[in-house]
């Protein structure tokens, strides 16, 4: 299984419409990736690992596929719409990983 | 639900042993943490967004728990035995991040 994780950095000024992120924007990725996304998950950001530390990231979405050839399959043609909805709800460019999910 | 993230990043050199990370320091955390931590995920990096990227962390773990007091009670006392084997499988220190499981 593969893991995409989607990181909004946190910063000053930068802003994240965690409302419009989970009513709008995750049935988008839902809808137009289809059965290749075996599962998705949301995080939003609390805290840095340091006492009154902020967060690296506001938020993070993390999208499940059997590998990487499906990810890309079922994204590829979709990258524009999905891609094009990020400015309606977050202020900053995220950080896109792939990962093997090892446990 | 809360969740700890604890990320290892990548760059020149850095190092992580996924075996030794899965095989002796992730059951080391099971078992000082105790019930309190309601699942754990690991993911090792493979790819960034772009084609060619490399991973912005080489690994990451993700601890689960009730709340944010819960996990501080559960980690606080044994946190120098937790943090103090990091050395032990990564050349880097790692960044920790609070989040509020949303979905």
């Amino acid at each position: 299984m593969i893991k995409v994780s989607v990181f909004y950095p946190n910063g000053a000024g930068a802003k994240f419409d965690m409302a419009y992120y989970l009513a709008t924007h995750i049935p988008l990725v839902r809808q137009k990736l289809g059965g290749a996304c075996k599962g998705i998950a949301v995080d939003q950001g609390i805290a840095g690992g340091s006492p009154g530390a902020p967060p690296t990231y506001m938020a993070s979405g993390h999208l499940l596929f059997n590998s990487v050839e499906e990810f890309q399959s079922a994204f590829t043609p979709h990258a524009a719409s999905i891609m094009g909805d990020i400015p309606n709800f977050a202020s900053v460019q995220p950080i896109i990983q792939l990962s093997e999910v090892k446990l």
